[in-house]
């Protein structure tokens, strides 16, 4: 065993209050990669220097801006220089900011979705094709266990012939907003086609849906047809919406997303049904995976166990029956980018990557088109 | 309490094998208010006699066809002459013997799909409501008590503005079927449009799903678009499919269909949801319905509970905990038509009628042409 | 396949109101191999006439006791007589008419618990010796497929080197009674010594727990240490109590049992523990059966498949997913019980007999004296 | 919000290879309240550098013996030295590094067992008394949200009077030692009785299940008796057993506990029954906690929800529906013992507390001389 230096690691965003930016350190601490060297924490500076206070970190690495940091730290020495940054801004600016950082030889771990427009996004894939820079898109699902053990078995051909799949991303919380109880102004970002982009429930938790499908499978999505529903009269953008989708020859399937389903939390599902067997896992009970066969008893398969592949049970660290969740699935993602970033070895899969980034927002785009053009196929 | 004399029932259909005639049977023993006298049991009169024979019913009114049923029993004093009918028979027979022993003073329960087109689910229609007779459609999943106490909550408003539905039936067993294990001719007629009608997996058990979202919500769905699948090439009829769902303003839907899902059992289900509250039911745990809420915590309804309604409650008679199934539901709805024809007060709802018969001949002829069409809107 | 004429079944008990006798009626019907007859239904003869009226019973045959009933009964040809008779008195009665009906020859089917005392059940035992007649006690759970398939799964080996078994049994429903919302007067025979007997939680429930250890692993328990709660000062009976268990060498297991548990409906579960697997099941989803091994993904089983043993098998008659319930276990007591009368071929197992009676005093007798004497050893 | 300066802690054991010294660092990282600055993480300090190298910990505060560290540590200055200590070592060396670390006047972290004999562990709690020092006990399981939920419903009243308790904690993963899979030299010391204590089954992890009881409650055990199973005949310890309790007048309860259930993972359950309500809770599903009724649909609890006590709350960061497990839980545990040490206001509860740690070494030792004694009462 050798000396595991710690990368050091910058953060944009996610300052005090910032919900997701915690879940970043909290995950990077998980896995114990990465140190917390420096960032630009907040658009106000002043509140950004109190949160590198409270973090203790060295107030000199609390930058202004973006372009402060690249400037200062691309000065620093070898061994001092931040090497990673994770970008945890709202929507729109993680593609100027993961343009920039990359240009400046910044790794990154950026948050979905990764740009606002599909040219964006492929010129980010661009780039670090050119620049050989480690870019992990943050699809957190991708990073449990029994997500990780699906892929490997599908992978394995166990189903047979893939003949359905069915993902599903239901939530409720966005009722307490467009019904009053919660202001929409203060409320919502997300609800603005300027901060969110052309969608907010295909762009924010769809995506998901589909990334889970290209990630489980293995397949492209070539076509999808949409129906999509804001709602509310006076709310501009989907909150809700099923996506018809087509693989190839006598291979389809439906994305069902919606943020107005009362009383669901993070209903987060998919099921890929095969000639064989079939494989269904939730988020919400995210250590059990159901196969499905039509001639034996249903399998349950669980994390911590010699019958799982090589892949899951490098993914989870407690004996069998000592649940782990979502902060372990984000470290995982930070393990695997770890991985990647010193040049060591690592498992397709073991984190997401520009390209899931690209599909993504080619996913998105095209079902807020084909809703427009009248529900009709759009090609990805 | 007064005398019950029960009614005298005939079958056509449903001899020895067949598995919905003996689920018609028991269920109508369950209830007590039958008696099974007479019927065409089999196409072919020896074996419609043995199982006469074997069930003790009198020869004599066993008959060899519809018509010499019709023509014995009318004649018979009204003690004595049958009282109403079961139908059976494959799907493509019910339409004429529906309306022959409509028009002959019969009333009727018969099995879905009720006819093989939307003009002969029309003319059943007008018979009925002329004839005054009480049709019975089993849409068995109505029987259950934890169903009809997600009609009466939803009648109750408790769940807001209702904000999407999606209702899915999956089943796997066609596989062996399609995949080779048994042979595709003696096993099933289903997958001939000569005999299933214009369509199989829509036809045979999506139409359920959809019948549980009108039954259950008072709604009626005004569109569909549809994207169905036969799986594999020299198939003729959809095995799989999604249907894309409209009401009205601001309400959308989505009807999940296959019968390819290796390894689901029956799995129906249906969810609700609402901008208070959302309901959501699965037919393999029929005796649990959960609501859900953004501000409570979710709560489990069961059977025999003083908090349910009058309906769920009148519709299981066991104490809590002890679980009834589908051969109870089914005899609920066998008990609702009972007191139909007896001319005694009933719920609406106890049992499925000639017009949800219609409503779903025009559901499945809709999806069917949306999907020839490419794909785009057709109104119910 | 040959005509199979109905048992004609007389019962005693069970008449307006008696929710036990309406149980054993319809499960009677639902296999369809009995024909009800006659009987003393009431202890109030015109109540019992009043019940014959409403289920087209000859009246002549609705006796005012027992005596009569045997009395006019035994008179009668051999084609018209009484063969069987369904005993769903209160438990101080069942001994007594037991006695009665096999020395006039008549096949039963008798409530649980069987007798009052262990010599009462050891009498009826060698009775039923004597009489080669079929005695059927109806620990219902023992009907349902699944606990079916445990049995046999059990038998076979699978498990290993059964290590712990672990019976479960809790309700909520006494709390209204001792707790005042209902009237303890009208509420509860039950807690009267003189008509439940040495026991309440034991006598009533507990003992099922018991049964369905002995039935699903062919295991004697040896001996019982109990702890038992009155719950409340003026209760003269146990309500709540553990039992500790002891089978032969290093085996041991655990029965609780509770009325008072609030809220359980009627939570009756088992597991067994082996060396190599384990089982568990629960009546309140009667259809899963759970397989737990240290090596392989847990296993589901469920109802009509293949990979069932054939006693499961042939104790369901749904196809996969549609759910059949507790009246369908009882009839398949029935069913069992049928076939014994009848002199056909049977399964062991297909029906709880007078030993499983003499098994189950003992243990309430037993588990009452442990807890008398101060929680100490008592042998069965 | 003022800066808040880690607690610089020092860990005994958990170095190269142990599991539970890893989860401990998981947690403190997690909670983020600590910098983990030295140590003697094996007994073989060659392999403690070699840890402390891999963690990047200052090379000189790596020590030989925890007298070496308290000699060294307690001459550094103030805002230097160490401050906590989290001890991780086998059971048997617990007690007296804890001693000589209070002594020494270091805040605590210590697994459990606490001690080996009940004398060991009122000396410590009269130590920490002394002392004044934090003493943290991590019984894990009490930093779940929902644990805490359950602790102040109870404490709320909504239960009425509590009328039976019931905790399980089976575990498998013994089988494989006591059947030759694994041997069973390299296996287990917790078969060692020299290692393990008086109790291997009811030790390691009964003792959860009596931790929990009291935990949530508020109750205290007052009487025991056991029946406990080695179940080979070549063991030592008990690896199995049921423990009888009694906490006052009429109320009565069991804890179930074995490590030969195979293919039960980490089965830990807890079950309250109130005269008006009830409470379940299952560690395997930690965010789900059941409250049933009499009258009630049954409700399911779970975190990041306004309808919760403010607790429960405060111990869950992510939003609904995103579960977190049982290292969140450990760390919630850390940074409720961190609260302590900086004399900042904590909940009761928010950490385990050497008291726990006495009653669970009265609890272990009564239930082994129950057992010892022939299964008699035995007070705490």
């Amino acid at each position: 065993m050798t000396i595991m230096k710690k990368i050091r690691l910058g953060m944009i965003g996610g300052g005090i209050g910032a919900f997701i930016g915690d879940a970043h350190r909290r995950a990077s601490r998980i896995c114990n990669d990465y140190e917390l060297v420096g960032g630009v924490f907040d658009a106000d500076y002043e509140r950004s220097i109190e949160f590198a206070k409270n973090e203790g970190i060295d107030l000199k690495r609390c930058y202004k801006s973006v372009e402060d940091l690249i400037s200062a730290e691309t000065k620093m020495a070898a061994g001092q220089k931040m090497e990673a940054v994770a970008i945890v801004t709202p929507n729109a600016l993680h593609y100027p900011f993961a343009k920039s950082l990359l240009l400046a030889g910044f790794h990154l771990v950026c948050e979905k979705p990764m740009t606002m427009t599909v040219a964006e996004a492929v010129e980010l894939e661009e780039l670090v094709e050119k620049t050989k820079l480690t870019f992990a898109l943050t699809h957190t699902y991708t990073g449990y266990p029994m997500v990780r053990q699906m892929k490997d078995l599908i992978a394995s051909g166990v189903l047979g012939t893939i003949q359905r799949i069915d993902a599903q991303y239901y939530q409720g919380w966005i009722n307490s907003i467009i019904h009053g109880t919660e202001s929409r102004i203060t409320g919502v970002w997300r609800l603005d086609p300027k901060h969110a982009g052309a969608s907010s429930c295909m762009g924010d938790i769809g995506v998901h849906a589909f990334n889970l499908i290209e990630y489980t499978t293995g397949l492209e999505i070539n076509e999808v047809l949409s129906d999509l529903n804001p709602v509310k009269e006076d709310v501009k953008l989907d909150l809700d919406g099923t996506v018809l989708l087509r693989f190839g020859k006598n291979l389809k399937g439906v994305i069902r997303s919606s943020q107005v389903c009362g009383g669901e939390e993070n209903n987060l599902t998919i099921a890929v049904y095969g000639s064989k067997a079939s494989l269904k896992w939730g988020q919400e009970n995210p250590n059990y995976l159901y196969m499905l066969s039509d001639t034996e008893p249903a399998k349950t398969f669980k994390p911590a166990h010699g019958y799982n592949m090589a892949f899951a049970e490098s993914s989870h660290t407690m004996p069998s029956g000592h649940p782990e969740g979502i902060y372990e699935a984000l470290a995982n993602i930070y393990k695997g980018a770890a991985k990647s970033i010193r040049g060591e070895k690592f498992t397709p899969g073991e984190f997401p990557t520009v390209h899931d980034g690209v599909r993504g927002m080619k996913f998105i785009h095209a079902v807020v088109d084909s809703n427009k053009a009248g529900n009709i196929w759009k090609k990805l």
